[in-house]
C-alpha cells in the first residue's frame, strides 16, 4: 500500500514535469475555489473531529492544546486565512526555472544549471488540518508531488480536505495523485522506507515525532527536533538592550522553537546588569533555573518578587540537563560564564544549532560570535524570535531546518527546489569529450560566462 | 575511539571558525611544502604498499586495477600533479563568506545570509592514496574539518601522508586535528554513528561501499552508487551526431560513472541509422546486448563484424537486468522504443539519475527531454562524459551526487558549504519582535533589498 502510494506519487511527479508552470498557478486557483465551495461541508467534518476530541479531553486522554490545534471553527477568520494563504503562496516568485550557473564550454556547447523541483515530498504532521492545505499549496507552487500524513485526531477533516483537493486537481492539468493523503499511522514506517520514490521527508510536529523519523529513514529529512536557543549577555552589554532582547526572546511565544531556553551572562555583570535583568524576567512570570553564581548574586531584596501567584518559587537551582532542555514554557536556564569563549563553547555544545544571540556593544565580540557559533541563526542585539520565514521576507516557510546540508534555518520555497545541469550542443556534429585536452589537435574548454537569464528550456 | 576522533574533529572545526580565511591559504602552502620535502620518504612508503600488493595480485587476491590505483611511483609526474593540485585548489574562489540574501528588516535591523563551511566531513575512499591530499586541500579551502578513511592496501602511504599533513598543520594557525586519518576498517561503522559530530559523509569508491554507507548512516551522504547513463537517439536524430555522441559516451573511459550503459533508439531508425550506428559501435569493440527488435534489424552482412578477437560474439540478446546494470566496460544495453515518452519513461525508471542524453534535431523533443528527465544532467546532442566538475568549470570536484537535495551532479567547492543567517541590530535599544505586527503602535517589516556585497562580519 505505502509502496503504491509512493510509486504513484513519483509517476505523478514525472508526468507533471512536462507542464508549463502556468498550470501550477491554475491549480492553486482551482484549489482555492474548491475549498471556498466546500467550506460548509469541511467545517461540518471538522465539528465531528472536535466533538470526538472534546470527549478525549474530558476523559483526560488529550491535551486541550491539541484540541485547539484541530479546530478550524472557533476563530471566525481561520478558514478564510487558510484560503488567503493559497493566494499568498500563488503570488510568490516561482522558485523553479532559475539559471544559477551558466558557462559556454565551447563554441556551440552551453551549460546551464537550472533550478527544478526536488520530486516527491513526504510531509508528516500532527493535528492541525490546515497544514494539509498549506503544504498542498507549497508543493504545487514549487512543482513537487506530495504525500501528506496527518494525525488521526483530525481524520474527518483530513478525509474531506483530501477529497476536495483531489477533486480540484482533477479539473486541472496536474495528475490527480499529485497530492495524496494517507491516514493510517502504520503506514509511516513503510513510507519512510520508500527511498526509491520519495526524495525528502518534512516532519512537522513534536520532538519525539521528528527524532523518530530522523532515526528511521534513509530519505533526507528536513526539519528540527529541538529548538534550544541561547542569549549571551556579554561584558559590554547595555542593560536596556539585554532586558529587551531576553524578554522578547523568552516571552513572546514560549512554545515556539525560536524562543530562548538558555541565558548566559558574563561574570562581570553579576552585580550590575543581572539583578535588574532578573527582576524584569521574574516580573514577566519566568521561572529562572540558576547556576550557583547567578543565584547567589540576586539580592534578597523585597523589590524582587520571586514567587508565582501559585506560590511556587521562580528561583530554582539549575540541574545540568536543564541546559539541554527545550522548556517550551516560561522557564529559563541561567548560567554565568567567565568569557565570550566560554559562552561560545557552551552554546556550540548545548544549543540545537537553531538560533543564538549575543547582546554586546563590542564589535569584535559580535564578529567572533557570528563566526564561531555553529548555528543557523547568529544574532547581535536582536531577539531570537526573528528566526522565521515570514520575518526573513520569504512570504511563507516550509519549516525550520537545523540540518547542515541543503537548507538551514527558516526554509522558504527555495528549500523545496534543487537544480539540474542542462548541456546542449548546437554544433553541426554534436559534441564529444575526445576533442578536448592538451594533446595534438585537441582544444581547451572556454568556460566563459553566459547570462543568468531564463533557462534555454 | 571513533567518538573521540569525531569529537576532536568537531572541536577543531569550532576553533577554526574564528580564523581569517587567509590562514587557510597559508595552510595549503605549508601542506604543499611539507609534501615536497617529504617526497622521498612518502614514495618509499608507497613502494612497501606496492610490494605487498604485488604479492596479493600474484596470489590472485587483488586486482591489477587496484594495484595501479595504489601506485604513486610508476608515472613520473603523478606525485607532482598531486602537489600542483593543492595550488590549483588554493587558487579557486573562496566559497565561504559570500552573501546570498540580504534584507533590511527594519531601520537598524539587517539580515544577511552568508555562506559558511558545513562542519566535519567524513570521507571514505578505497585505495588511491593521493585522495588524502586532494580531500585535505578541498577541506582546508572550504573551511571544513575532515576525517579520512582510506583502504588498508595503502596503509604505509596513508600513515606517512597523515604524519606529514599533521606536521604541516602544526606550523599553521589551523588546529592539528583539523585533518585526521583513521585506518581500521572496523571504525567505519562507529564513525557513521557519530551524527552528533559529523555533518556529511562523502564515500568515494565502489557501488557496494557507497550503498552500504547510505544504508548505515543517519548522517547525510553525498555521492553516487551507480552511474547508469542513457543516450536516446530520437526519430529526428542525425546519423553522424548519433554515432559521435554514443561512441564518445561509451568509449572514452568505460569505467567512469558518466559513461553510457544504455542506448535507446527510436523504432523508425531501425533500418536507417541503427545499422550504421551498430557497425561503428561494434568496430569500437563494444558488445551490444540487444532487444529483439534491434537485434533483428541488424543485417547479417559481412560489412558488420560482430566478433571480438577473442572469438566472443559482440551481439547478445539483452536480459531485463541489463537495463539496470552499470557495466563499467565496453558493453552497452540496447533497446528500441516507439516514442520519446517511452524513452523518457524507461530512463526515469532505470537510470541512476546521473546524466542522460537525447540526440535529436527536434527542439520540442529536446525541451521535453530536459524538463521531463529527472536526472542531474540532461543533455542534448552532447556526450554524457561532459558530466564532470572540471569540464563544468568548477576547477575540481568533490564527487558526483545523484541525490536530490543539497548538491546534484558534479560537486565543486560550493557543495562543501552551507550558510547561516546573521541578524544584527544597530538600534539604540536592540530589536524585539513584539514591535512588529498589524496592531496599534506596531510596525511592518521593511524587507528591502540590501547589496549582496561582503558579509558584515
Amino acid at each position: 500500500m505505502a509502496e503504491l502510494v509512493a510509486k504513484t506519487a513519483k509517476e505523478s511527479f514525472d508526468a507533471s514535469q512536462l507542464l508549463d508552470s502556468s498550470e501550477r498557478h491554475k491549480a492553486l486557483i482551482a484549489l482555492k475555489e474548491a475549498l471556498t465551495v466546500s467550506k460548509d461541508a469541511i467545517l461540518k467534518a471538522n465539528a465531528l473531529d472536535i466533538e470526538a476530541a472534546k470527549e478525549q479531553v474530558a476523559a483526560g486522554k488529550m491535551s486541550s492544546t491539541l484540541l485547539k490545534r484541530l479546530d478550524l471553527l472557533s476563530s471566525a477568520d481561520k478558514y478564510d486565512s487558510m484560503l488567503q494563504g493559497i493566494l499568498d503562496v500563488d503570488s510568490l516568485d516561482d522558485p523553479t526555472g532559475k539559471v544559477t550557473y551558466a558557462k559556454k564550454l565551447d563554441e556551440g556547447l552551453e551549460l546551464h544549471r537550472v533550478t527544478c523541483p526536488i520530486g516527491v515530498l513526504l510531509v508528516i504532521f500532527e493535528a492541525r488540518p490546515e497544514v494539509i492545505v498549506n503544504i498542498t499549496a507549497l508543493a504545487i507552487k514549487s512543482g513537487n508531488a506530495a504525500i501528506l500524513k496527518g494525525g488521526k485526531e483530525s481524520l474527518h477533516t483530513q478525509n474531506i480536505l483530501s477529497e476536495v483537493i483531489q477533486g480540484a486537481l482533477a479539473t486541472t492539468a496536474l495528475p490527480p495523485a499529485y497530492i495524496q493523503t494517507v491516514s493510517s499511522r502504520s503506514e509511516i514506517a513503510s513510507l519512510l522506507s520508500q527511498d526509491r520514490y520519495i526524495d525528502l521527508v518534512i516532519p512537522r510536529g513534536s520532538n519525539a515525532l521528528v527524532r523518530s523519523i530522523q532515526n528511521d529513514s534513509r530519505i533526507p529529512v528536513m526539519g528540527h527536533a529541538d529548538g534550544i536557543c541561547a542569549v549571551y549577555v556579554d561584558e559590554s552589554a547595555v542593560e536596556q538592550k539585554a532586558i529587551k532582547v531576553v524578554l522578547d526572546s523568552k516571552t513572546t511565544y514560549p512554545s515556539a522553537c525560536n524562543s530562548a531556553e538558555t541565558l548566559l551572562i558574563h561574570d562581570s555583570l553579576l552585580t550590575t546588569v543581572w539583578p535588574k535583568l532578573a527582576a524584569a524576567l521574574l516580573a514577566a512570570s519566568i521561572t529562572l533555573k540558576c547556576c550557583p553564581s547567578t543565584l547567589a548574586a540576586l539580592p534578597s531584596s523585597p523589590s524582587i518578587s520571586s514567587t508565582l501567584p501559585s506560590g511556587e518559587s521562580q528561583l530554582i537551582p539549575v540541574s545540568p540537563e536543564d541546559y539541554d532542555t527545550e522548556f517550551l514554557e516560561l522557564v529559563l536556564a541561567v548560567k554565568a560564564v567567565p568569557s565570550l569563549s566560554d559562552a561560545m563553547e557552551h552554546i556550540n555544545n548545548h544549543s540545537s544549532h537553531h538560533t543564538d544571540c549575543i547582546v554586546t556593544e563590542n564589535d569584535a565580540h559580535a564578529k567572533a560570535f557570528c563566526k564561531g557559533i555553529d548555528s543557523a541563526g547568529v544574532y547581535v542585539n536582536a531577539s531570537t524570535r526573528f528566526a522565521d520565514g515570514f520575518r526573513y521576507g520569504f512570504g511563507t516557510e516550509v519549516g525550520v531546518s537545523t540540518g547542515k546540508t541543503h537548507a538551514r534555518g527558516p526554509v522558504g520555497l527555495e528549500g523545496l527546489v534543487i537544480y539540474k545541469y542542462q548541456v546542449r550542443s548546437t554544433g553541426a556534429e554534436g559534441h564529444g569529450t575526445a576533442e578536448f585536452g592538451s594533446g595534438a589537435g585537441q582544444r581547451a574548454y572556454l568556460h566563459t560566462d553566459l547570462p543568468l537569464g531564463a533557462a534555454p528550456f
